[in-house]
């Protein structure tokens, strides 16, 4: 399993601060929806040449012009992109194969997807390499926890690595790690939490406990 | 009718001195989805700045986050943000709401939405200020046109207005302008014609004749 820490309302100086901090005990970092729609590309290098031993997913949410966004992240050092379950399937084609191209990885985010079962086994032909279970801020507002949609996913996916993000922190680690994801993303359970490096490593240790 | 240019696949630099060309022709200039990739709020916040005359739309394609996300589009001076149709109705709410405290416009993507007069109807009511009938450019690809989507949300749309893009040019407007959209958007029509200036020329003078 991997720790993922996932920035997305911090400034380009406080993500380098706090991955300064946690570098050590997480594997992915994602450089979140809204850093990238403040910032572009650029956290995406910087990242990626300050903390070269880290990975660095680019949650692009990618919904058209699949190769050309894809190659966009990938170019600017990216190991991961995001593309929207919800999007056609020529369009994950074509990230996937752009994925293909530069050695990297594409996450298929199910956020708002109204049949999992179904868009499951279709993704898992179209070759993405992660399945996100995303219960997105606003729902999570509204009450609902990935929960539920993870116990479904684990159900469904035959050979591809799923990814859980929502409302995980230590407290509420357990409950996740029963459904045994390949990837935890963790946002504001190290980013917000009052030692983030304590947190992180925290959350780290129990991970890899559980394999 | 408004003309809006989309920037896509552009350099700030290039995208700057092609709005000098055109920038009497056009109403609306669109940070494109790409362009906002790579640059992040900067475009928004240049553009704004030397063309304070012209609205800008950043094409945030919004998911998730909706407050948050619409926040930072408007603070950095775009008048207008897209959310994708196919997200949850929340997200939509807190998009919309956010654009009413900021005195913006919120454009709906319904790109991939697979019941259009039942989304349109919903859209309507949870006020969004446009509809975006919207041909990916991969399915632009496998040769889809945006003209039946377009003729059915003409036929739904009740008060709000419409935009279309996909393959708009000189040649092809004749066929948009008949269901007569209130924002036609053109990208490669204009940033990829011979002469950026008289194509964007032609067409505001052919809209502008058009009503």
């Amino acid at each position: 399993m991997k720790l993922q820490i996932a920035l997305d309302d911090v400034t380009l100086e406080q993500a380098l601060a706090l991955l300064e901090q946690v570098k050590d005990d997480v594997d992915i970092v994602e450089v979140g929806t809204p850093f990238m729609m403040e910032y572009g590309m650029e956290p995406v290098r910087r990242i990626k040449e300050r903390f070269p031993c880290l990975e660095v997913l680019c949650d692009t949410k990618i919904m058209d012009a699949g190769a050309y966004e894809a190659r966009l992240a990938f170019e600017a050092g990216a190991d991961y992109v995001t593309v929207l379950g919800v999007t056609d399937d020529r369009t994950i084609q074509e990230v996937a194969a752009e994925a293909a191209r530069n050695s990297g990885k594409v996450m298929a985010d199910m956020i708002c997807v109204p049949d999992l079962p179904e868009r499951i086994a279709r993704l898992e032909e179209l070759g993405v390499d992660v399945i996100a279970v995303h219960t997105g801020v606003d729902q999570q507002a509204a009450g609902r926890t990935p929960l539920d949609d993870l116990r479904e996913m684990r159900a469904h996916v035959k050979h591809t690595a799923i990814a859980v993000a929502g409302g995980i922190r230590l407290e509420t680690l357990d409950q996740y790690l029963l459904y045994r994801p390949e990837i935890l993303i963790v946002g504001g359970g190290i980013a917000h939490a009052k030692d983030p490096a304590r947190a992180a490593k925290e959350l780290a240790e129990r991970i890899h406990e559980a394999g």
